[in-house]
């Protein structure tokens, strides 16, 4: 069964559905003006890539493979395949920057046209970028091009099937190119669910979500995507590789583990087959008040190690709670509030019932406020909303952007202090940091930043210091790079520092041996 | 904190402790005879090892980097170290073959020391072959020697410490040389288990839990052994990698997977940290009477499927059932006691009590009969002792040997059939094949077979043909080759099958980059 649903195309610069575009309230923009002072800093109207460099023999055998109308070389597809939507990438092309769009954008339909597209371009040394949705915020949508004979975008948007359901096993195996709603539109058909729901949920893609190891918001219950994953096929330039012959094994190394991740540097993901569950019956979302972001994730991990876990389970700290982003309307809300949990229930009624007395329980005993359930909803209807304010607050002259990273437990106090001093110190006086837990693990869990800060004359030179600051504070406390958002380009030297010299050599061997042109997203992933 | 316990060395050609070996009952003695026919087939008095081939000044050099007293030579020492513990390898060992022994026995103490031993071996050429507990099945101490300087056993037998305990992220790191019961014990006094108990459990190391994927009977509740791995350190011969920042994230493909089941072929495991639980307060363990296996999987597949695990589930088949090989006294009992399930809580007082009122109710809704505690306590007494029975009935001449694969849920029964035709029609008349689930996953289960046959003049070639045709089976129904022995020499064949031509390169490829002399364990895992 395929997705019959077109499509919808971001804009170049904006996050989401044009059509779903907000402006700020007045009441949001009035404390926006008292905290940075607004600016009038707007996108350009109008830009162009620069001209294609493929030779227009090249173009002609690529649509020999594929079909005229699927290789598409003007100027606005070229736009919408440059870059994904970190705030830099958004920077950039709000201020007409669009050197890094590809010569060309190909849609193969099926493995044989992917692996035919390889073979072309290992052959004629031409650059290929895995596309899926687009929404990658660290630079995993713009390889280098330097030395090669061009560039072009392999959009996976034609390959939306579901390929197969088994009930019995519960997994499905779904085509690379299905975005978030369209998988779970295809399962809902057959009572069923992902459950994967990122804050990307509604752009992102099946094949972006297993390349990247995404994390969505309801990973306490479902899991991470790499854990939903039991089976998956991809195209190298040197071959395709299938793997799943089992939920787990012994035979040699999990190979799986190792395409999860590759972020197309290793191959093109054609298919991945995932557990799936029963699409719940009901929903319950609420919320929870801690005097502190300490008490509150503490109470995470006791939840987390004694196997009680809700579906979705989020705190905010101190100072995301008083901004409370995820509601735009209680921007400037009472600053004294403490620290917001969100806690979200799925399954049948009686599951929900169970699971939700039973954490809850444990929350009272612990010192929680109990909310309602009023402050649940309120998030889950504005959860996919937050890279929309982004927007508006780009053009006013605000910097707005995230990063993320995980570890253990009893070093989550550390890591958030540190990141937090490396952030406030970096990028500029008057800048706020917030943060949440939203995955946890029973040996640790996730730390989620946002910063926005007045944007200074040169706004990506002062991201990328406050980044770096960041990065070089997590890799100093012993953390992970990044939890969900994968390398792509901007964290390739501190991926060098966590995996060390032999795990780069040994991705670098991998990279060798099925690329061995190097033609699949130069400069992404391997540092 | 080291474990001070002496390592029990077990006997070159049988299982386990020499002082628990148990002669089998005469109940049992006259109906195996009355199944197979008793013979005499004893092993040979005394073997030796060949002549070891390391030139002296290669073994002096030896000594001088971990100390004289930890280089043995003598024959013993060797004979010790020679191949492991499946059937074939009791087989060869009994007729008074130990042509694979190590030309020398060395006991490096600590990383350096390991990358010492490593490094000298690659100057040299010299094989080495990593060894934990010896309890391999599989073929994976059997490397090859030829065109080597001589084969080395890098014996972890002195990396024995508990290095760190961190009960905040309820994680322990562990040497790689600590016997299960070891490793235990040190956890204990912390109040902590890993919960890891395969059937070799006794004598079976963290370094090869690790490097094998090794998986215990309490999996529903604890998980594989690769599951609870959050890190590890491994030496190899081109340097040596720490991985682990976090519980997982998305900083590319998860090296740790790669390492996990590298069998030794990559590099040598000198640390492993590992998620750990509280000890248990209470257990419970009890039986279950099916009308039929496939009744009982049904209701396995239930529990994983609505997250109600016991700590222990296990199911026999109608053979097994009839047979129960974990109570030799009972060898024989009645033919038409449908199949047995064993179910194990493990917890506070409170989470056994509502775990199993929770997974009874749902049982005895499918159809299952409450046997109550004593077959689970039976089953729990003498969960270690199958080993010992082997030898026993080898000494009769009834050929005894297992093995394991995996799938999914639908293709439980497709895969069950073809295993047990596979080996019903090769291993001759009058054999018994017996089978249990022992292992589930919301998607699937493991398959777990084993064959007893009267002693063909040549039992080596009368098994391998038997293990061929079964394995030729698994790969036809797309499952496994192996749910939780690894590959080692034996499986190879059937690796190449499952991971593919493009899998076998980057299993290569790695190979190559961290051991590209090519000096461990040589010709195993690697088709």
């Amino acid at each position: 069964m395929t997705s019959e649903t077109p499509t919808v195309e971001m804009h170049p610069s904006r996050w989401g559905d044009p059509a779903a575009a907000a402006e700020l309230p007045e009441s949001a923009l009035a404390l926006v003006d008292l905290a940075f002072g607004l600016q009038d800093r707007p996108a350009v109207a109008v830009a162009h890539p620069p001209e294609g460099g493929l030779a227009p023999a090249l173009v002609d055998e690529l649509r020999g493979l594929v079909g005229g109308e699927h290789v598409l070389v003007d100027d606005q597809t070229r736009a919408l395949r440059t870059r994904g939507k970190s705030t830099p990438d958004l920077l950039r092309a709000r201020a007409g920057d669009l050197a890094d769009a590809p010569d060309a954008v190909v849609r193969p339909d099926g493995r044989a046209e992917v692996e035919a597209v390889l073979a072309w371009a290992a052959r004629h040394h031409v650059a290929v970028v895995p596309f899926g949705g687009g929404t990658c915020v660290t630079g995993g949508l713009a390889a280098r091009r330097d030395a090669f004979a061009g560039l072009v975008s392999l959009d996976l948007v034609r390959m939306k099937r579901l390929l197969a359901v088994d009930e019995v096993s519960m997994t499905a195996t779904l085509e690379p190119g299905l975005r978030g709603p369209e998988a779970e539109a295809l399962l809902a058909a057959h009572g069923l669910t992902l459950g994967h729901y990122p804050q990307s949920f509604e752009h992102a893609s099946i094949g972006g979500f297993a390349a990247t190891r995404s994390s969505g918001q309801s990973s306490a219950g479902y899991g991470r995507f790499d854990a939903m994953v039991v089976g998956l096929t991809a195209a190298t330039p040197t071959g395709t590789v299938a793997l799943g012959s089992s939920p787990a094994n012994a035979a040699g190394p999990d190979l799986r583990q190792l395409l999860l991740g590759s972020e197309g540097a290793f191959g093109v993901i054609t298919s991945v087959t995932v557990r799936v569950r029963r699409a719940p019956e009901v929903t319950a979302y609420e919320g929870w008040r801690w005097p502190s972001f300490t008490a509150g994730a503490e109470a995470m991990r006791t939840l987390a190690q004694s196997g009680l876990l809700p579906t979705v389970l989020r705190l905010s700290d101190e100072s995301e709670t008083a901004i409370n982003l995820a509601d735009p309307s209680s921007i400037g809300g009472t600053d004294d509030a403490g620290c917001l949990m969100i806690t979200g229930y799925e399954g049948t009624p009686e599951q929900v019932e169970a699971r939700r007395a039973a954490v809850s329980a444990v929350l009272t005993g612990l010192g929680a406020t109990a909310l309602g359930t009023e402050p649940g909803e309120t998030w889950v209807h504005g959860r996919f909303d937050a890279p929309y304010l982004r927007d508006s607050l780009l053009d006013h002259g605000v910097l707005v952007e995230t990063l993320e990273t995980a570890t253990f437990w009893s070093n989550r106090e550390r890591l958030y202090a540190d990141v937090r001093a490396a952030l406030t110190s970096s990028i500029g006086d008057g800048a706020l940091v917030l943060c949440h837990v939203s995955h946890v693990y029973e040996t640790g869990c996730s730390l989620y930043f946002t910063v926005a800060a007045r944007q200074a004359e040169d706004p990506i030179a002062q991201w990328q210091a406050a980044k770096a600051a960041a990065s070089d504070a997590m890799i100093a406390a012993g953390a992970t790079i990044t939890h969900h958002h994968a390398v792509g380009t901007d964290h390739t030297p501190w991926l060098a520092q966590e995996i060390g010299e032999v795990g780069v050599r040994v991705l670098r061997a991998v990279k060798a041996e099925l690329d061995p042109a190097g033609i699949l997203n130069p400069g992404v992933l391997i540092p």
